[in-house]
């Protein structure tokens, strides 16, 4: 139900550049897509528009290359996955984050995201949000990581893990459009959130089901990458872009 | 964060099919669909394996056709849609849906995606969830409407809205995996909402509110559809499928 014509007279449609790579985790970005897309145009960028293969095993496909040319852009957003850790050395996109991000309205994550802004040089000297298990990689880069699920300091707008994409799309439609149009878009959305469980973050379960989770989706590996990465950004003064 | 191998050492993959189709709504199916693939296979089908564009205007790729042999299912999965009252009148996926939820062990929705369900003749005699502006459909073709985010039935677990996907995903994973499994997946996923107003359900916001989300959606048209596509189901006896 979200291909309906834009009820904002008058108003020029919201541009969002949204970030796709191989191993994005698409519930990053398919909350956000599906709030902002109501209300404006969602560009999906990779380098090519060949499929993309997320994390999830499910293909997407690009609707813009990095050279295309789009309208100025009110949001630039970008997705965690299991691959960021080489994302955030691939130079091409770390170039296209960064020249994207400079001139956005609002420079947004969800998600290990926030990594790839950091190595763009986008979240140098503000607060962010990451996976929970992905804080110390921020701090590797000088970058302080905020604990909450949504984080915005100034136009930038970051989201914790994965599931936290609703909450940052709506978040941002409030910026962008109102909280009228938020909480209509909410409502359409139906989002009403019943989780079956109270275990949706480190500090809601004991350090058994922590110690599982970090096992399971390999966070250690990632996060020891992850630093390794940071701090050669910063020893060798690149402006992590 | 996703592809990683599973942790239940001797317990066999889950084998998920989930419908795609031409204007879904990929909010709906990304949620359970990550949840799904951190224990098992999620199996994309569709007709044909060409791109099938959702009503986001995000494009996603089949990994299965209709046609093509998969192990036995644990669960079928269809989700809504802006295209929910075409796909109703459409013979070859109401009798795959149908085909396949027979024998299903767990026969699953979110959002318009239980109409399907309905049309397949898979919910007589049960009680379902749909989105809050879609009730009377179900009605209309003789199945009780559950006004709850998550319904479940025997072996039926359908969903309201769009967003309802994460707990639908999470209650399926808990009855097959058991508890600690799907609170495991829910901190991976950090699903622990901090939606930025409380407006994701009629019974929340105002009568206004409510009108707006209707007229911005288009409700009012797909409903009446709906209805009328129920109605005579019922009245030519079909078995609705």
């Amino acid at each position: 139900m979200a291909n309906q014509p834009s009820p904002h007279a008058g108003v020029a449609d919201l541009e969002i550049g949204m970030l796709l790579y191989p191993g994005l985790t698409l519930l990053d970005l398919a909350g956000p897509q599906f709030a902002l897309c109501l209300h404006g145009n969602t560009h999906l960028f990779w380098k090519t528009l060949d499929p993309v293969m997320t994390d999830s095993g499910m293909t997407v496909m690009p609707t813009k290359r990095f050279a295309d040319a789009v309208p100025a852009l009110d949001v630039i957003f970008v997705p965690g996955g299991a691959t960021t850790t080489e994302i955030m050395q691939d130079e091409e996109t770390i170039a296209f984050v960064a020249e994207k991000g400079r001139d956005a309205r609002y420079v947004t994550s969800v998600c290990s995201g926030s990594l790839i802004l950091g190595m763009a040089g986008l979240l140098d000297g503000y607060r962010a949000a990451t996976h929970w298990a992905m804080y110390d990689i921020l701090e590797a880069m000088g970058i302080e990581a905020g604990r909450e699920r949504v984080v915005a300091d100034r136009n930038r707008l970051t989201g914790g893990g994965v599931t936290a994409g609703i909450d940052i799309g709506l978040t941002l439609l409030a910026a962008l459009r109102g909280p009228d149009v938020a909480r209509m878009t909410q409502l359409i959305m139906e989002y009403d959130p019943a989780p079956p469980f109270d275990a949706g973050h480190p500090s809601k379960v004991g350090p058994d089901l922590v110690a599982a989770a970090k096992a399971f989706i390999g966070s250690e590996r990632f996060l020891s990458e992850g630093i390794e990465i940071a701090r050669e950004c910063r020893t060798h003064s690149l402006a992590c872009a």
